[in-house]
Parts: structure tokens; sequence; C-alpha cells
């Protein structure tokens, strides 16, 4: 794989985000139905399609690929590339009229995510990060900022409800130590982090296909984004991650996760 | 004053949140310096240049009316028409990159909210109640969706730091009871049940100038909003407020608050 197959590779996830996006924003703000799921969580029928709409797109154009998707499960989940969907983070977001859900494509490479990308159909805000590239931010270049010292960080996490007990006393350590908490967001947060406008993003219960986007987009601008024990994310992660846009302001957090 | 005169002075509203809005969006996304007020708020030059250009507006053209603004203070308290200004409500969300936050316009008459406006000057997302008339989002007819019961409601807070411990302790037995809680969205969320794509959002701790341009809003779509004890908010409220889609849903919140 090198790089110019990476960048054709890019090319499609835009390709694919455009294809979701078309759906997702026909749906947007218009009184749509919501499922539960077997975990409890919300889903419409703007999520399955825009999932089937990347799909059909993949499959015609990489039919050896394997797919994850949140809404249409796996196939091929032994191929070289596996193609990782969550076509709404967010669903909660996107169902109470809120643009800050966001569609997420990750590819991964012998189970290590090399491109991701966070696509915002409404604003149409978009973060692409690429193995070996600099992370882009509605085209240009993205950087985490330097923030080394917890007690200058903005923090932001999606819910406080995301948490099982003992993991909220953890995330409630390092809350009472940071400037600001700020609540609500899903992927978008993350985005923030690359973009250098959040220093910490802090969450548990995630899936492999809520993170495997964001972790090229936010260490192609210079952050970090590892689980709470600091190791790298993959497929057997646990699910609680964290995201910084400076290396010891992750370490300082990681202290009070741990 | 008659409702000819209240269109025009709606019409003067909508021209304060353009000129709010030139500022913000010049500052958004941009490395802004961020204070810290005496009551620990963060505020930035766009928040205070943002109220300056409102109030340059209303001194030339409404030198008798008075003006209570978040930023710059109190002028002419007891003036018929009082103007409160919220150029950014959502500090946070401004300073982190996120365009949920909103700028907010409300005019009282004789202590009595008579219109309100929140402009998102990055979306462009705009509510506009007048009293009297049906409430107008981005320029359509907004109304709050029927939602009787509480584990259907979707809930939404913009954080659950901002209640002391008995309030929130009060908080937690309604999240409890609702279908979906989401974070985040200080204005906006009150917006969003206008829009009818939220249900219910309990807040504390506010100020006039943060839910005085929102009553018209919510109530115009059909809505009720109210402290917590189901009484009308005026200057003297103490900032514990509801604002619901429905009012059965509304009595059913109040009953588990008070």
């Amino acid at each position: 794989m090198n790089q110019s197959e990476l960048d054709s590779l890019a090319a499609l996830a835009e390709r694919l985000a455009a294809a979701s996006g078309d759906v997702i924003r026909r749906y947007f703000r218009t009184p749509v139905g919501v499922d539960q799921k077997a975990d409890d969580s919300p889903v419409t029928i703007a999520d399955r399609e825009a999932e089937q709409a990347i799909r059909e797109i993949l499959v015609r154009e990489r039919p050896e690929d394997g797919i994850h998707g949140e809404e249409h499960g796996i196939e091929r989940p032994d191929a070289e590339y596996l193609w990782v969907l969550d076509p709404i983070d967010g669903t909660k977001a996107f169902i109470t009229g809120r643009p800050l859900f966001g569609t997420l494509i990750a590819l991964l490479h012998r189970g290590r995510p090399v491109l991701g990308l966070i696509d915002q159909p409404v604003t149409g805000d978009r973060w692409l990060g690429v193995a070996g590239r600099p992370t882009l931010f509605n085209g240009k270049v993205a950087k985490t900022r330097p923030c080394p010292r917890l007690p200058d960080a903005l923090l932001n996490v999606t819910s406080p409800d995301m948490f099982a007990a003992d993991e909220f006393a953890r995330f409630d350590r390092l809350r009472r130590e940071v400037r600001i908490t700020t609540y609500g967001g899903d992927c978008y947060g993350y985005g923030l982090v690359a973009a250098g406008f959040v220093d910490l993003v802090v969450e548990a219960g995630l899936k492999l296909y809520d993170f495997a986007a964001l972790v090229p987009i936010v260490e192609g601008a210079g952050g970090r984004m590892t689980d709470w024990q600091g190791a790298a994310l993959g497929p057997g992660s646990e699910g609680r991650v964290i995201a910084s846009g400076d290396a010891a302001v992750h370490d300082a957090a990681l202290a009070l996760l741990a």
C-alpha cells in the first residue's frame, strides 16, 4: 500500500461521504421513526439508507474489501482492507435536529486504521485523516494546539451517562482538574481536537465503528488517541478512548483515568 | 403597543442579529483570548464586540429604551421597553468551535417578554418569536410537537454541571423517566423545542438575558416555558427554567422537579 494508493482510497472515501450525506440531508429535521436496537441505542431509516448508499459503492468498486457497518453488519472481516462505517455517529443528535452528528468512514489495513473521515452533511464540515499525510479540515491542514497542563485544558464528552459507575468516578476526577468541560458532540468533538479548539475528549462504551475513523484524524493533526491505559486502539479495544491535542496533557489525563 | 409596532421592532431585532453575527463570524474558530468573569464564566472579545455592535444601533434608533446586556451592563432599566441581550449564549461552545451557541435578543414591555430572537450566525439558523404571532424558524412557522408522556420525551440540557446538588437530584429524577437525554446546546435546545424536535429542556442558574428571548419563541410555537414551580418567567425569576412542547409533559415534569 503506497501513498498514491492511499490517496485514491481517500478520494473514494470522500465520494462515499457525499453519497451518505445526500441521504442524511433528505431526512434531517423530518419526522423520522426511531427504533430501538438490541443495545438500546436508537436507529432511523436515515442511518440504514445512508449505510446502504455507502455499501453499494464499495461493493461495486472494491468487491474484495471487507465491510463492517454499524447498521448492516460485517462482510469479509478477514479481508486485507476493511471499511468500517458509522453512517450517523450521534443518532440522538440527528433525531433532535442538532447538526453535530457525523458520518464516520474508516479504512483498516490489516487491522490498523490508515484512513479516517468525519463528514457533517448539514454544516458541511469534513475532516480527512490519511496515514503519512497531515489531517485536512475543510480542505486545509489541521493541527492540534499546545496545551500541556490539565488546568488549561478544554475537555469535551458526549454525555455523562455513557460511563459505567467506576468509569464515571475516573472521568469525574479528570473533569475536576480541567478548565472547562463541554457536553455533546459525538465524533465532532474529536474533530475539534484535530482542529485545535478542544484539548481532550474522554469517552467510554465506544465500538470499533465509533472510533476507527477518528484515530488517523487526531494523529495526523499531531494529537494522540489511545485507550485509557495508553494502548493503541484497534478491533480488540474495549471502547474506553481518550484523544488529546498535546502528548503531555494526554499523559496527565491517563494518570487520572488509569 | 400594537401589532404593527411589534412587527417593526421585530425587523429591528433581525438587523441587530445581523450586526452581531458579522462580528461573531469574524472571530469564530480563531484563537481568541478567554477571560474569566466574576461569576467564573468565560468571555471573549467576540462577546463584547458583538454586544457593542447591537448597542450602537439601539442607542441610535431607540434612544429612550432600556438595555440590559450580559457584557456591558444595564442602562435605563425602568424604561417602558427594555432590550435584553446575550451576544453569545454558549460562550463555551463558541470557544471550542461548536456552532450551536446563539445570539439572544429579547424585548421586554413593562417587564413582560414580547419579542425574542435566537440567531446562530454560523449555521444561519434563526428563531423569531413575537407576542400574538406564530414563531418563525428560518422564516417558516414553527410548531412544537405533541408528546404528552415522559417515557416518550426527548430531554435536552446544556450540562449536568449547571445544577446545584439539590437541583441535580430533581433533574436526575426527571432524566430517569424520559426516553432520551441529550447534552449541550444552550439556547439552541429551546429552539429545537419550538421546532418540534425536542420535547423538554430543563436547566438552572440562568440569568434574565439567558431566558428572556426564549419565552416568546417557545410560547409562540405552542409550547410552555416557566420556572420549576410553574410560574411565569420574568426579571425576578430565580433561573430554574423548563421549556416543553406539550402542556401535559410540562405538568408531568414539574411534578418531579418541584
